[in-house]
């Protein structure tokens, strides 16, 4: 130990540095993170694939390196439906049990470019879809961590690892964070590359990056781009915030209503431009534009497993997302799809007087039992807008379990959206 | 041989017949065209994988099966960069050589449940980029196919299968179809899953369709989408059809040239409502952004085989693309696609006036050589607009060589476009 906190509750950011500074070891870091592991796994269940002794091997050739990067010597998790060349990847389902990818994906090679370590794989629903995996929310062991990034989330939030890989079709990076207590980052549809992600809708597909600090986010970000990394700005003046209830909020449980409005007041109390932003009216129309893009992509995305493999998948995605896709027409969808980019014009408007939108991240605490897909519409809304979003956890609810604030920025406007989350977080962390 | 013509020269639609009024079986069809391919291989070198006793076997299974469909028996070819569970897949690099997926691409995958029989792998460049495969144009073998689809554009010239998956992400299908004398499809940007397909560019990469008539194109089409197949509409009057030479057009070989407005005139004879389309001045910066966005990305799709194989990657994609790509920035990236997306909008209004823009499909005749990348200028154009495209083998050039004439239509307006290509081949071909 040479912060004032365990090795394993340190930041991505913080770890670099430490390691930069020769002030600890990869090896120090990986076996403290294993310990945690150790110590709480059999409770969260956050990993699909570990291999301590591998992790640690891997750690020490990667000190005797000497290699340097903006991650070097930094653990990281990888959401189970992103190809590691060295681990198995299996998406959730018996279907690819053991499945062993030859390369890795994109965004893994180029976490590894920037020194990442690659710690091992966390577990993810059935297809990164509704059904859950075994990981329990690490706050409390009788709720869900929520979906889809469930192990990414809950391994984050339970300091087993500074930094982990997830994806988001709908909500599925934004609601674990939310529910885990943890920074999730959706990025601006399309600026990151996907290949070695197992595609659910690629219309609508993004990463996901989880995390205990904003600026480990923005960090990790640049290496995703594959961009020298660059510090967050310092805002010259406090952002223009619109509180953007949108027309689901009345399904929002009131005490993160309350939350929420509370939070813009405290931010309007320290210098914020503060407005209401109501949205137009049609966009109550993406709920179902979200639901025949995603479901008739999805069906056809896994087109092979329909067929070989009906009865290995779950009742619920049968019956569900696939049962949704295939009575899907094609016009439908393409109506959709169009509705959708029609929208995103629109929404163009909202960024003259706004520089970020405030909502709720999730429609309340993390339930009790495992459905790990609550609040889908509140997810559909900004995903099918394809605008870049955070979940900064900084809100407990009634129960005491965590609950994040949501900003939004302008589609490629992801710096400026850190900029104002740290800004926020700052005044409501 | 039931037909006028051998098994192996019918189209995938009179295949699809033939075997579902019991007047061939897939197996009869298989051995045709392994009889011409085995006549002409040595030549052509279309085919990366081909296992005849393999294709052989399963003809007589689906046979015995009895399965349906509206590519029941038909015999395909899929480029490889496309997964198939039950033959390796290459990418057209040593560095893949032996890969083998566990699964099938969606499209793959949709294909044979349509009733479609697998017969080989067709021959890549090095992952769909410049450097050339073995493929030899079938009408002359001192000249390129083109490329990327080098090996699916030369099978179906050559009669060796009557259709075949291509991929595009600059010129990748029309190009090689022009080039080789058979229709070639770039269908509307996103409309197609493109999982198990290797990505190269994902904001540009479109599944390509590779043909001998234009209702084969046109039910290909509606198979990959997975939708009920439905037949191009005729026409209730000649189609409004803009001429369209783009800012290229001086680099376009004269003879080309005068084909393409001669058939302008021959359509407009016909009774096509013929007008002039001159694209904006500043489309002219398509071609830069096509080439940042699409670089930008391929360096970083690739970072695996870059930091892990970088001597087994030709110098041509490295001193090439890679080196565009790794010199990109991100504003310089973010900025051509946010203006590919403003031409995009631009382009609508075109279509007020217009069903069709009629182009050429390359710049003239395949050269002798082994270039297989000629004339990308004329081909970012429409690939950064995300619009759909045939070209059509109505040509020859002053070799004899053949060339396409390009027709091209508004966003999701593919039926559209073919109902539009069938008339003008029909005056044309």
């Amino acid at each position: 130990m040479v912060h004032s906190k365990p090795l394993n509750e340190l930041t991505a950011t913080e770890i670099a540095a430490a390691i930069a500074a020769d002030r600890t070891s990869c090896e120090e870091v990986v076996r403290a993170c294993l310990d945690r592991i150790a110590a709480r796994e059999s409770e969260v269940q956050a990993w699909q694939y570990l291999d301590p002794d591998a992790a640690i091997a891997a750690a020490r050739a990667f000190d005797r390196s000497g290699r340097q990067g903006p991650l070097a010597g930094v653990p990281f998790g990888v959401k189970d439906i992103i190809d590691t060349h060295d681990m198995p990847t299996e998406w959730g389902t018996p279907i690819h049990r053991g499945r062993r990818p030859r390369r890795d994906a994109a965004c893994v090679a180029l976490t590894r470019k920037a020194g990442g370590l690659l710690l091992g794989k966390t577990v993810t629903t059935e297809f990164a879809n509704l059904h859950p995996g075994k990981t329990r929310n690490p706050h409390d062991p009788a709720r869900t961590p929520a979906g889809s990034s469930s192990g990414s989330a809950a391994a984050v939030a339970d300091l087993m690892v500074p930094i982990a890989l997830g994806t988001q079709t709908t909500g599925s990076t934004i609601r674990p964070a939310s529910f885990c207590g943890v920074f999730g980052y959706r990025p601006t549809y399309g600026e990151h590359r996907m290949h070695g992600v197992m595609e659910a809708s690629g219309s609508l597909d993004t990463l996901g990056i989880l995390a205990r600090s904003i600026e480990d986010v923005a960090l990790y970000r640049d290496v995703l781009l594959g961009v020298p990394p660059a510090p967050i700005v310092d805002l010259e003046r406090p952002p223009r915030i619109g509180l953007c209830r949108t027309h689901v909020w009345d399904a929002i449980e009131p005490a993160t209503r309350k939350l929420v409005e509370d939070a813009a007041q405290t931010l309007a109390r320290a210098g914020a431009r503060l407005g209401d932003v109501t949205l137009p009216g049609e966009f109550e129309r993406l709920n179902d534009a979200h639901r025949w893009i995603s479901s008739f992509e999805f069906a056809r995305t896994f087109t092979f497993e329909i067929e070989r493999h009906w009865q290995e998948i779950s009742e619920t995605l049968r019956k569900g997302r696939l049962a949704d896709g295939l009575v899907c027409g094609f016009d439908r969808y393409v109506a959709a799809k169009e509705f959708a980019a029609q929208c995103r014009g629109q929404l163009d408007r909202v960024w003259q007087d706004h520089d970020v939108l405030l909502t709720a991240a999730a429609f309340g605490e993390a339930p009790v039992g495992r459905n790990a897909f609550v609040g889908a519409p509140l997810y559909q809304i900004w995903t099918a807008l394809h605008v870049p979003s955070v979940t900064l956890p900084v809100f407990k609810g009634p129960a005491g379990m965590p609950v994040g604030a949501q900003l939004i920025a302008r589609r490629h406007d992801d710096r400026g959206l850190f900029a104002c989350a740290r800004w926020a977080y700052r005044r409501l962390g």
